[in-house]
Parts: structure tokens; sequence; C-alpha cells
């Protein structure tokens, strides 16, 4: 996958982020692309609006797009390096590409996806970078919160 | 933690198994329990019956439990081994401990959350067994999408 490709993937991930930070909530977003390019789900954090800690952005994305029988050949693009519960996700159900558009703020189980021969591809987007550490510095106990520290 | 508690709290996780079971899908349930033994969350795989692919057993009594400040010192209990995306959940979050109804049928991520510091209690509890191998005979196409294989 080239990253013209991945960069064009990651702006629906961004909206998804704005939205959530439009609502009041983490600024976190992700999308599902399947194996042919069409997009299966996407999604954003949800922790203040529903209240719900178990929908982090990839969560939220994967939700969106219902039941699927495969998994292969798939990407999960997202606006920040997913943690293990969501690198969790990425391994168990198959899933076969991360789009990581920063781990500057914060980095996740990217690694440990790629040694498990999961592609990712890290974009280091200066935006996605910015967004974040507005974020966590107007909000940390917030940010604190979502990641469990 | 002793076996005896553990076994009071699996029965949690049992009758939203069968919940689960009686409303036509997969009979794994899970519960979250306190630091003090208070019971924080309950729920089970919510695959059929939403339509919800990310509500496994575990996710579900997470979800149910709400947003909470901390995990240390709870316990996730289970009527399977839970899945990566369910080890990575107890992972993030900082849960302390997971007692596992059985491991036999499915073997996730539990030794590898053990390696990382989280208390493990296999119960091996013939019950859980014989209810998910019931299941996975009588459906395996299902099962086989709720692992993602």
């Amino acid at each position: 996958m080239d990253h013209h490709q991945a960069r064009q993937w990651l702006a629906t991930a961004v909206a998804e982020a704005e939205a959530g930070l439009a609502e009041g909530g983490i600024p976190i977003g992700a999308a599902l692309y399947g194996a042919d390019g069409t997009l299966l789900g996407r999604g954003h954090n949800l922790r203040v609006q529903d209240g719900d800690p178990s929908m982090h952005a990839e969560t939220s994305a994967f939700r969106d797009a219902g039941r699927q029988r495969s998994y292969r050949g798939t990407t999960m693009v997202t606006t920040l390096s997913p943690c293990w519960y969501c690198s969790g996700l990425v391994r168990q159900f198959g899933i076969s590409r991360v789009v990581v558009g920063e781990s500057e703020t914060f980095h996740g189980g990217h690694d440990w996806l790629a040694e498990h021969g999961v592609e990712i591809i890290e974009l280091n987007d200066p935006g996605c970078v910015r967004m974040m550490r507005e974020f966590v510095a107007a909000k940390p106990e917030l940010w604190n919160e979502d990641i469990g520290e």
C-alpha cells in the first residue's frame, strides 16, 4: 500500500476525530477499509459522549462495520497508535494492515502487531500530533482515564 | 484470591453465558468485580443479539461497569479464556486479575497476561467446557466468525 492512499484514508479518521472533539470528546478517530478499498466502518472515541469506555476509535469503527465473515485484506486506519485493547482487536480478527496517523504522543501495540505479521504504515502526521498534544495538555485526567493510567 | 471466591464469582459469568444462549447468542459470559468485591459490571457476547462484533463477554462487562478512574485491584471473571481482543483490554486498563472458567475449548491470551503481571486463576470448570463444546459443535460457523477464523 502506498502512502498516498494511506493519507487519503487517514482523512476519514481525522474527520471522525474532529467530530469527536466538536462533541466534547476525546479526539481520536478511525476507519476500517475493505480489501477492495470500500469503507466498511468509521467511528471515534465515545467515552465522554456515551459514557462508554469500551468505545475507542478503532472499536467504534469495527462495530460500525457490523458482522463480517473475514477481515483478510482489511485496513484499520487510526489517527493514533492503537492501545493494547485495539491492538488485540486487530490481531484477533486478522485485520491485515494498520495505518497509524501518529505514534509520537502515545506509543501503543503496533510494534507487537508488526511482529505478528500485520503491515504497519506510520504516517507521522503533524496535524494528528498537534490535535492530540493540545487535547492531552487541555484534559490530562480524561486522557489518562482513557488509557487506564 | 482463593478458588472458593473465584467459583462464586464465576457463577455470575455463567448466568450471563446462559442468558446469552437463551437469546440465541454465543454462550460466553463475564463479570467485572471491584477491589472490594463489589460487582461493577456484567455482560455476555452480543454478536447475534445486537449484530455487534465488538461486544465479546468481557468487553460487554467492561462497558456495563461504565467509566472508572482506575481498574487497580479489579477482577475480570470470564467463562472462557480471553481472546487477544479481550486480553488487550485487560492489559491496557490494568485489570489486576482474570478468573478463567475454562481454556480447554479455546486458549486465548491469558499466558501473555500472566507474563505481564496479571494474576490468572484457571478453574477448568466442567460446566463451562460442556457449554462451549456443545455450542461449537452446533454452530461452528458462528464460533469461527466470533474469533475471526
